[in-house]
């Protein structure tokens, strides 16, 4: 309710600052009985890691600890609380952009919220915060194993993120993600529609611009006799000739892969040097020094995925009370 | 939870479907003493009313009645309950496509997840329902008097729903909608970020394919160096050169025009002959009588206005819990 | 989340002022296929319904109308919206104490909280709003249909009833429910426990002061030795040799029956003049004229039930989601 | 949702075994620009600490670590993060009782409930619970600090917890709560009333058996006309002559002071040999070695008091959204 959780029966709280001493989750509302160790987390949360090629090279080691909720290698049906320690705080990095406004960055609004802030690396706001959602993203895939989610960069070419990175500036990107093996009837009309949940979902991941599904943006200019997707059988199975829905009709999956797109901005953080103003109003330059990711679309793969997963999985939870 | 509710201190839930006795609404975590009568919810209504040029022909009065919440012409600060009755049921019009699937509609993900379905009309997956949320949407307008939001229709122009209406058949459309005198920090990061719960209340619109705000779609080509908005001072007041943000960072309303457009998906119901299956997966033809809006985004219209409405008179008022 | 609303999963949503046009409630979550019409809502309703011997003299129908959610005599799994019209409205019998405060009613708090009130009859502090809980819990109970939940009245009896009713004054009481033939695993460690639900949908009815399960507060004076429920086997299955626990630890349920009691205090409404203030502080006296209950509890016993089953009904559909 | 949250603004969840590697709070909602430091949670954690004189001697450091949330001394309006590991973890202790049920206990519910269990010292049903709830309700106070809450203990004395203690017994306790200094205007009906919410709270806590308020079971014997608080005026403000309501009613603080007592029930764990059974539903005999403390309702006198703040200060907070 005050904004940190998300979902209804599995249902996830993360915490933390980018410069804090650690960030973590806990998962309330995961079925028993459920085969977790932290290396099945690890794994997602290494695909997130900075420190790769084409990437930021802040170099943390990001290892997860499982503090409750599992025994003897089992979900226990009780919270499952996540915790990765903040090992690079190299917190005097920050000290020169205290008072000063980043472009395209949240510290004014943090500010103008709360009247404070944790300046350090983007406190809350940096992408750091997502860790939690990944680490939660893989013990929901465990829920739903037939489910298969992925996601992928349909822009920008490496070329482009390589170029930019030497330029010191930085480039937007498209993310799709597929879902597949979807069973029918997931989603809760008329607002927690699987459509509305995913696109509340990926416009929650920092960077977000957009999200379509489907036919998305395009279908504002096709007419209904090419637009809509008539309903055949295959091999026994209802599905769809074409899929401008993109897998959901009424809010609710039809069992026709759900594709969807998410567009990324540009990395708010460049070298090149930026006209702002400070606190009091003041006009000021900005630098902003470290190490930045030219394409934060890159490393938002493994989060799209994770956000899909979460949203899926709950809902999976939740059609289990529609029939009794 | 259970998906007919939304919003946290001013919480709608919403109830009904197109052709049973009546559609309504109930509002929970109204403020007390605003000034309320039937006249300021049924001018909305009215806006959203079929019967008008380019839309459907059905007639209905849609003659809103408050049944609660509200005593001597202002509010009680108890549940607001509003009511619309369903006069013009024709039911005889629906029991020919009552075992058949039609394209690009609920029928078949409704069966799927309920095993159950109102064939009547949609159902609860018509238009009609968004009736109450029009309705919750004037009521939330009084909360926050000063913040003005319109919406308007960038795509198709009347001549070609004219065009489409002669064929029998439909066409997309393309809404944006323009929030002005938004004061700076409204939004809950992190799940609850005010763009990601407006892009989860525009996705729940019936017809919807996609959400985008500010440079949107477009930012996936643009370097960092020209996306990031320099931050200046105008009047006194911290705003930004450029608005590719539209009006929103990190979650947080900047006090900046937030800007967002919405994709309509062309009309399901078109009167061309389409191919299909009914329940047991025969294949069948189908040709959708009555009448049909060749352009649900002209409907929809108020209706985004509505939803717009309700996330940020919500966010408007959990905002006063944050500082005290 | 704004306090008219409760359940997760089958949740309700009540409305309505006793001198309102109509009272009512929203289910949301009631899953489909379920058997329902009118008549299984009004026969509950009866029994809480005034007129009645020894219960207040105010003669109403209190028919209820489905609105929506059923069609075809079944749950659809949209929300069902309930309706009772008020038709009784003595408005003018309330006018006398618009400004004064009655004893022991929530006038005072009511104008403090909200700075508005609606005067006539109690308002939404009326018993009147309990109608949609009742409603609700019909619906509720074919949810599950081998849990038998009854409520009884141990105290006080029909003479001291009729006694107090004579001399213009009123009793409280005491109302015990004995849940049978519940599975072992309901509630929701740790907040959600349920007792702890069972407790705060006790003291949410009108006029409640107390809640105790099994020894309750006979226990502050036993020793852990006479305390413990020894387990037993029984016909094969698990029980305990004695039920201090009142059939729940750990906030589970343990397939014992569940048993606890609720107290009701003595009707506010009396005949016999008492002092008080008036908005402005000044002293008063005051004479509540009209129909009254001379204990409340009496009418209270399908209240209890209702809301007992409502909890029980709700934690079953959430321990669906427990076990995958 | 899933039982391990608490609070609609100021809302809590906690996680963690009783010896698993630690305990924890995540606190979401807490309002910004509050001074906040460690020894300000230390304060009230060691008063709810083992390894008092008349209480268990399992000893334990207990040292919170903030891990969120707060940046030079001040809260940030982010979630604050609190842990508390778990240092003492005698495993051994448990291996003996691992198929047995201990009567009393939670052990056959948790397993009817989940399937699989932390049987190491109670898991997630001991008492070390509710560290996280002590945590945040010394939180909690810091935005209610006029609001005075206090809880004592009325019965057993300590001659008599000494005696059970040598006896290897038990004995329940009582436990009264009085809120001073509170505002009219708290408590949301009709079903988060403020007693109905403390009632929740208190049944939430391990161990209790009732709940009763103001004159609470002693009601169901007295008459209106004496039950009934007259309204007076005294210093200016607006008060009762007697208290038999509790300072609530309606489900709103009156701000005359609240009193409300809970029962504890005696200690399961005892040191005498009882009968009980094992999983597969033979008898068995079992001693439950080690430490217990004598009276549980002793320890949890910090514990009541802090669900109260919790309750008060959550309401504190969604009052603000009541006026505009």
């Amino acid at each position: 309710m005050s904004g940190n959780s998300l979902g209804n029966l599995f249902r996830i709280t993360t915490w933390g600052e980018s410069h804090g001493p650690a960030i973590g989750v806990v998962i309330d509302g995961c079925p028993t009985g459920i085969k977790l160790n932290e290396k099945d987390i690890q794994k997602e949360l290494d695909r997130r890691k900075p420190g790769k090629k084409l990437t930021t090279k802040r170099s943390e080691d990001d290892k997860v600890e499982i503090l409750s909720g599992v025994f003897e290698g089992k979900t226990t049906g009780t919270p499952i609380s996540l915790m990765v320690r903040n090992k690079d705080q190299k917190s005097k990095d920050y000290s020169k952009i205290k008072n000063k406004y980043r472009p395209s960055h949240a510290d004014f609004t943090y500010d103008a919220k709360y009247g404070i802030r944790d300046y350090r690396g983007g406190g809350r706001a940096s992408a750091r915060e997502t860790i939690g959602r990944v680490a939660a993203g893989a013990i929901a895939q465990k829920i739903i194993p037939k489910i298969k989610i992925t996601a992928k960069l349909l822009s920008p070419d490496k070329k482009t993120i390589e170029a930019v990175r030497k330029a010191g500036d930085s480039v937007g990107g498209l993310i799709e993600c597929t879902i597949k093996n979807i069973p029918a009837g997931l989603g809760s009309p008329v607002f927690e529609k699987l459509d509305a949940k995913l696109a509340g979902a990926m416009l929650s991941i920092p960077g977000t611009k957009g999200f379509e599904i489907g036919s998305g943006f395009k279908c504002v200019e096709m007419r209904g006799s090419e637009h809509n997707d008539e309903f055949i059988t295959k091999n026994g199975k209802i599905t769809t000739k074409t899929n401008h829905a993109g897998g959901i009709l009424g809010g609710i999956s039809s069992s026709t892969n759900i594709v969807f797109r998410v567009a990324f901005k540009p990395t708010a953080s460049i070298s090149k040097k930026q006209q702002t103003i400070d606190k009091k109003g003041t006009k000021k330059f900005i630098e902003i020094e470290g190490r930045h990711d030219p394409c934060i679309a890159l490393r938002a793969i493994p989060i799209v995925k994770a956000m899909a997963t979460l949203v899926i999985a709950d809902e999976y939870l939740v059609q289990k009370s529609v029939k009794i």
